[in-house]
């Protein structure tokens, strides 16, 4: 049977809910309806808090059911198996199908699953978006003595962290190719500082290290290095990264882009201009040279979500590129990041100038819930804008790290932040005379000066 | 004796040490002296915590003396009783003079003391920025039963706190002559919730009254209310506001401006080339429509001690005008403002347009340390333009308020706040989908369609 919609949307993760949420403000009249093929959409940040914090999959939900009904979005829990552009619609797995005026995919990114042997050995997970395949995760962790995490990314970092909770006993080990953990997302001195955090949780860690292979009899039992060292493992969490879900696009004739997203353009419209793309599944640009950009982040899936939503019927905003915008807590302290490091800034070819505030975050420092808190700020020395920050420490360290990334989208110079009336309180924040994101960029200055 | 100096400073609390620590960056051959006239100079923002939380004004310091030596930077403490710019000297009580390329004028400000009858009795205090000051206070503190404090401010609201905190027992009671606390700085709604939090706590609040008079044999024993209530009293504190210390500055001749601060222009010179000022004691304009202010803020004193340090031999550094960003905690939670409230928005002409997001800041709302946080911006609906923004809840608002005032300083709109990537982390911030600011400024693109 045939239904119509005004705007079918594909997916009900963050990218998906979002666009629903947005089109709905500012099309009221416009039926919508969103069609997930998980009856149940965890959230995907929350997903390692699962494990130890959490623990239980069903309480890290997106209230999609709910966001659904209180804004006149329906709701189906279904899979599209096709889209068909010229009659404007989309099949279903159920044989239904749903007549689009606009179309939204956002059905996201899957694992990645490495090409090497083993993979398909019992007790060798990945990161699913589904919460039952999740609760059987959990009971694994359990029954496990030695787990074995592929990738030292932020899922990795946190997946160690959180079996950690769970499991006081056991050994957990992460293997990350890179030469330390973390590496794409922060320079080198904050690495270390989030490597320490794990092994103080007795975390192993085998960086610059690859993995050959996965041996076992039925389960997995060892994973084989390429550098020819042996590490136990009764199971095997493969941590490397997502892959958009480009199958359905493809199909429907849809321009793939440079890293394998559904290719769009800065108003989110797909090669066809009534469907869009959001969220893991579509193509980006940094924010800096406009080049492809792989990252995959849900700040940037609602970001383009927002975008998609609104500009359904009508252009009206535009995406700039990604400006990466990461945050993380490790053995109690965040660990955060906006734009470029300065090895992928100097990477670019930017020639930079980076200043670093240094304090406690609180003043006096002897006041309750105080901490330390380092604000690394990264400068395009030629017009002198802010391409990127880093900050460890504290945990409220994580709003402050939005300050800096709409610093990085307004492209905001070293003298303009030194001069920023900043918000202090003894109980909140450091003090005036040494607020860190200040004192950063005044270093800053003194070499550009 | 005269000694000779290139930078004399007078004052070496916030803006005093800012304003040398910015000079020896930029002028490393230039020698400096900063002149204090109390030996131990205390946080200013950390006055209320001494009687509380931390329980001893002399641990709540700025470093001054460590500053100085690491800094290359003379510290005297005696006090400054003439400028004279003809010889460009200044002259201390011990008799000592020197002689000045640059003089910086910091001195501050002392607390208002009301024009009413009975403010010289005893155990009638103010809010002195002087450590023994402040240890004769605490000890009163500890002997009074009913403490009566006169201003619903920022400092009279902690000060009514931290004497709850040292002692649980007592009666104390807030006088406001506004129809709530802390009314000139957050809109209603956001002043019902601090009112709340002080109520919680056992606080008495007595809004839209007028003290007229203190009374009492030797020591204070009654605040006498214009409205005829009477409020028994064996403390009473003043903390309604401070006043500019300008008489140094007026008897040299310098101009004063219209709020009785000493007259300075955007790079922070005084009517004397070779003076600047900084801090609480010089005349400020307000960044939205460069009338006079008399916000008196740590915050704007170490801003400006940014610029007048940068610019005493070259003019580098402009004051835009004052935003005004203030933080406070109660009850265990923030309350955060920049720019204007809606309602002085309103008073100064502008039409605004706002929006509110309000969720939990962390995702789930099950981790640890989660708590409600609320946003409300503020738009001018002209240019839309952020001019304004409130945040109640979560401490992590404390850092937050600050991304907020960097898009007030770069007249961010309220389309581009939107598409900003936030960095959110499920042990950090509110989820990508609920997050407060976006969503807020969501609502306002709304109703400005």
């Amino acid at each position: 049977m045939l239904k119509n919609y005004d705007i079918v949307i594909i997916g009900a993760s963050a990218a998906g809910i979002t666009a629903g949420l947005t089109a709905r403000k500012y099309y009221p009249q416009k039926s919508i309806i969103c069609i997930t093929d998980v009856s149940k959409v965890p959230i995907p940040c929350g997903i390692p808090y699962v494990f130890g914090t959490i623990g239980d999959a069903m309480k890290n939900l997106i209230p999609v059911e709910n966001m659904c009904k209180a804004n006149n979005i329906d709701l189906v829990n279904d899979k599209v198996i096709k889209i068909n552009r010229e009659f404007k619609l989309v099949l279903l797995e159920s044989n239904e199908s749903y007549g689009y005026q606009k179309l939204v995919i956002a059905n996201g990114s899957n694992p990645i699953i490495p090409t090497i042997e083993g993979t398909s050995l019992e007790n060798v997970f990945m990161i699913r978006k589904d919460p039952s395949y999740l609760t059987t995760m959990m009971k694994q962790i359990d029954e496990s003595k030695k787990i074995v995490i592929i990738g030292g990314g932020f899922i990795g970092a946190e997946m160690a962290e959180e079996c950690r909770k769970r499991r006081l006993e056991i050994e957990i080990t992460i293997i990350e190719m890179q030469q330390h953990c973390l590496q794409l997302v922060y320079d080198e001195e904050f690495t270390i500082l989030a490597e320490k955090a794990l092994i103080d949780q007795k975390i192993n860690l085998l960086t610059q290290e690859k993995v050959k292979k996965l041996v076992g009899h039925k389960a997995v039992e060892q994973v084989i290095l390429e550098s020819g060292k042996i590490v136990e493992a009764d199971m095997v969490l493969l941590c490397i990264g997502c892959s958009a879900n480009i199958s359905l696009a493809q199909e429907a004739g849809l321009r793939i882009g440079p890293t394998r997203g559904i290719l769009v353009d800065s108003y989110m419209r797909t090669s066809d201009t009534d469907i869009f793309a959001c969220g893991d599944v579509c193509e980006k640009v940094s924010f800096f040279d406009q080049k492809p950009s792989n990252l995959k982040l849900a700040s940037i899936a609602t970001a383009e979500a927002r975008i998609a939503g609104r500009n359904l019927f009508e252009n009206k905003r535009k995406m700039e590129g990604v400006i990466g915008c990461f945050s993380t807590a490790l053995g109690g302290l965040a660990f955060c990041a906006a734009g470029l490091t300065e090895s992928q800034a100097t990477a670019k070819g930017f020639e930079v100038v980076c200043g670093v505030g240094e304090s406690v975050n609180r003043h006096p420092g002897l006041m309750p819930g105080a901490g330390n808190m380092k604000v690394k700020l990264i400068f395009n020395k030629k017009d002198t804008a802010l391409i990127g920050a880093e900050i460890f420490g504290a945990i409220s360290g994580g709003e402050l790290i939005n300050a800096l990334s709409v610093c990085i989208s307004q492209k905001i110079t070293a003298e303009n932040l030194v001069t920023f009336q900043a918000a202090t309180h003894p109980a909140l924040t450091a003090s005036p005379i040494a607020y860190q994101l200040v004192n950063a960029a005044e270093m800053a200055c003194v070499k550009l000066n």
